[in-house]
C-alpha cells in the first residue's frame, strides 16, 4: 500500500501541468489564431446574422440531402478559417472533428478530401469544447504545430437523427430547442517566436487558449429529449464548479461565463444549482443558444442547440469581443446532452457532458 | 509571403516530437500499466477463447438490452482493469471512450456511474487506437497522470445499428465480417520514477507506447458494407506506408504488423497496395480479426470486426506476446470503417480510417 502511494506521488511529478481535481493550465498559451462560421437562413435571421462570415441561401448548400449539406458546411468552413488564418490546408497537422449524427457521418465526409490526419470526437453539443480541448493539449505538449478543430450540426437532419421527420410537423413544447444550422472551424497554433520578455507576439491571433476544465458526464434522471436545457443544466454546473474551484477563482474572474445551449430552462437551472454551491453566476452567465435566435419572433422556444450553437457564436461573436478587448476572460462551456434515438426510445436518461475552455486576449 | 515561411518555421519548433509527414514520438514512454477483456459467447468459443479475462455466460451481460449489455462489458472491463493496475477509479484523472452506436451511448451509459472527465471519441473499429493515441500525448505532454480508454461492440447492438434486425436471418455474404461482442480497457500512466540511467521502472507495465501515426480518412470509392475490410484496406496501407516513411523504418523492424478487423479480404488487398508501394508485409502481417474465430467451424465469414474486436485481441494477445518478451515492438494499426445507415442509405461510399501506435516491451 505504501508502495503505491509512492509511486502514485511519483506519477503526479509527470503531470506538471494538471491543477486541482479535473482541471488543466497550458504550459504555453494555445493561439485561437483564426475561425470561420457558416450558417443556415434562420440564424442569418437572428440577432446575431450579420456576424457570421458565410450564410447560406438556402439549407442545403448545394447538395441534396441534409446531412451531405452538413457537410458542405463543415468542408467550407475549415477552408475559410485555414485561409483567414494566411495557412494552406496542408499546414493543417491534425484536424479533430464531431458532429450529433450517428457515426459523426457530417465530419467523414466533410472533410475527408483534405486528406488531414483526423482525430473523430463524439460530445454531443460540447464538441467545440471537446474539439479545442484536445487540439490545444496536442499543440502544448509539443504534438503538432497547427491544428484545426471543426464541428456541425444542420437542424433537419438533427430532428430527422433524434426527434420526428419535419413531415409530420409535430408540436414543440416550450422547453425545447431548435437545433442550428452551422458549422465553424478554428485553426489553432503554438505560441510560435514570441518573445519571453513579453515582446509582441509575432503572430496574429484572436484569442489565446490558457486553461481546461474537461467535464464529467452528468445524469440528473431526466428523460426529456424535448428538454435538453434541463437535462444539461447539472453538467454545466459540475464543470464551473469544479473549475472555479480548481483554479480558486470567482465567477466575478470572467468577464463572461458561456454555456453553450442551455436555452432559457437550462439557464434558470444552472444559475440555481450553482446558487445551492455558492456561487452567483447571474450576472455575467450568457448562453449562445439564447443569442443567436429572437425567441419572441423566431419561434424557437427555448433556444438554439446543436453542436453548430457554440460554435459559430465563439467563433463569430464571443471572439470578436475577446478580439476588440471588450473581454479580457471568458469561460466557454459548451454543454452536450447524451442520447441516441435507440437510448431514448429504450427510456433511458438523458446525461448531459459540459466542457470547460478558459479564453482570453492576445496583447 | 516570406513571413509566414519564417512564421511556420518559428511554430514548427514548437512541435518537438513530430515525426515526419503525420507522426509522432512520445517524449517518454507511455506505460500500457494494465487491461481487461470481456467478451461474449462465441468469442470465448474462438481460437483466444481461453486468454480473455471475463467470458460472459450469455451476451446479455445481466443486462435488458443490446445496447445495455455493451455498456455492462465496458463497466466491468474498467473496473476491472484498474484493479489489475492496483489503482482505484478515482486514480483515473481521465477516461477516452467511444463504440459503433450512434451517439456512443455503450460509452455514455456503460462510464457514467464512474464520475471521471469523459473524452468522447468516434473512430468506427480504429477507436482503440485513437483512445490510446491521445492518452498517450495527453500523459505525454504532462496534462494527466494516468488514464482509462475503453472501448467496445455488441454483434447484436451493431447488426441493429448498421444492417438488418436479426430476427430477419438475412444470408451474409462471404466477404461480410462478424461484429465481436467485447470490450476492453487499458489503464495508462506516465513513466514514473524510472532513473534516466536505465534502471528497473518501479512500475510495472504489460508495454509501453513509444510512437504514434494518426491516420487519414481514405475513400476508396467502396460502398459494400457486407465487404468492410475491403473499404478499410486502403487506409491501413496509408497508415502504414506514412509511418514507415516518417520513421524510415522496414517491415522487419516489427515482430508483427497488426491490424484491427481487414479479415480475408481485406487483409489481401492491404499486402497488395503496401506491396505496390515497396513493401512487404505478408511476412509479420497479423489480422485481430482473423485471429478471434475459427472461420472454418464458426461460420464468420471474413473474420471478426467492430471497435471490441481489436481492443480485445490487444489486452488478451497482444500484449500478452509482449510481457513474454516473445515481441518486442509491434505496430498496431486497428482499423475503421466510417458508415452509419444513413450515410449507406444514401447511398454513400465507406471511407476508412486507420490509426497506428507502437508497441514495444518494457525492459
Amino acid at each position: 500500500m505504501q508502495n503505491i502511494k509512492k509511486e502514485r506521488m511519483a506519477l503526479e511529478q509527470n503531470a506538471p501541468h494538471t491543477v486541482g481535481e479535473q482541471s488543466i493550465r497550458l504550459p504555453v498559451p494555445i493561439f485561437l489564431r483564426n475561425s470561420a462560421s457558416v450558417v443556415g437562413t434562420k440564424e442569418a435571421q437572428g440577432p446575431l446574422g450579420e456576424m457570421f462570415d458565410v450564410k447560406g441561401g438556402d439549407d442545403m448548400f448545394g447538395a441534396k440531402t441534409w446531412e451531405a449539406a452538413e457537410s458542405a458546411m463543415q468542408k467550407k468552413a475549415l477552408q475559410l478559417a485555414v485561409k483567414k488564418a494566411g495557412l494552406q490546408m496542408t499546414d493543417i497537422r491534425y484536424v479533430f472533428a464531431g458532429d450529433l449524427l450517428g457515426q459523426s457521418i457530417a465530419s467523414s465526409f466533410g472533410l475527408e478530401q483534405f486528406e488531414r490526419p483526423h482525430f473523430g470526437l463524439y460530445g454531443a453539443c460540447s464538441t467545440s469544447g471537446l474539439s479545442l480541448m484536445l487540439a490545444a493539449m496536442v499543440i502544448g505538449g509539443g504534438f503538432a504545430d497547427c491544428a484545426a478543430c471543426v464541428t456541425s450540426s444542420h437542424f433537419a437532419s438533427a430532428e430527422k437523427e433524434f426527434r420526428f421527420p419535419l413531415a409530420y410537423g409535430n408540436q414543440r413544447p416550450l422547453s425545447a430547442s431548435w437545433t442550428v444550422t452551422g458549422s465553424a472551424a478554428f485553426v489553432l497554433t503554438g505560441p510560435g517566436k514570441i518573445d519571453v520578455d513579453g515582446s509582441e507576439p509575432c503572430i496574429h491571433a484572436r484569442a489565446q487558449i490558457t486553461a481546461l476544465t474537461p467535464g464529467r458526464i452528468v445524469d440528473s434522471g431526466l428523460k426529456d429529449s424535448m428538454n435538453m436545457g434541463g437535462c444539461m443544466a447539472a453538467a454545466a454546473a459540475d464543470t464551473i464548479f469544479h473549475h472555479l474551484q480548481d483554479f480558486d477563482r470567482k465567477p466575478q474572474d470572467y468577464d463572461r461565463i458561456i454555456t453553450g445551449d442551455l436555452g432559457m430552462v437550462g439557464r434558470q437551472a444552472l444559475i440555481d444549482l450553482l446558487k445551492q454551491k455558492g456561487y452567483d453566476i447571474s450576472q455575467n452567465h450568457m448562453d449562445c443558444g439564447i443569442e443567436i435566435f429572437d425567441g419572441k419572433t423566431q419561434d424557437t422556444h427555448a433556444g438554439g442547440s446543436g453542436c453548430g450553437c457554440a460554435a459559430v457564436v465563439l467563433s463569430a461573436c464571443i471572439l470578436k469581443q475577446i478580439e476588440e478587448k471588450k473581454w479580457k476572460r471568458v469561460l466557454f462551456v459548451p454543454t452536450g446532452a447524451l442520447l441516441s434515438k435507440t437510448s431514448f426510445n429504450e427510456g433511458q436518461n438523458v446525461p448531459g457532458i459540459a466542457h470547460g475552455v478558459v479564453l482570453e486576449g492576445v496583447y
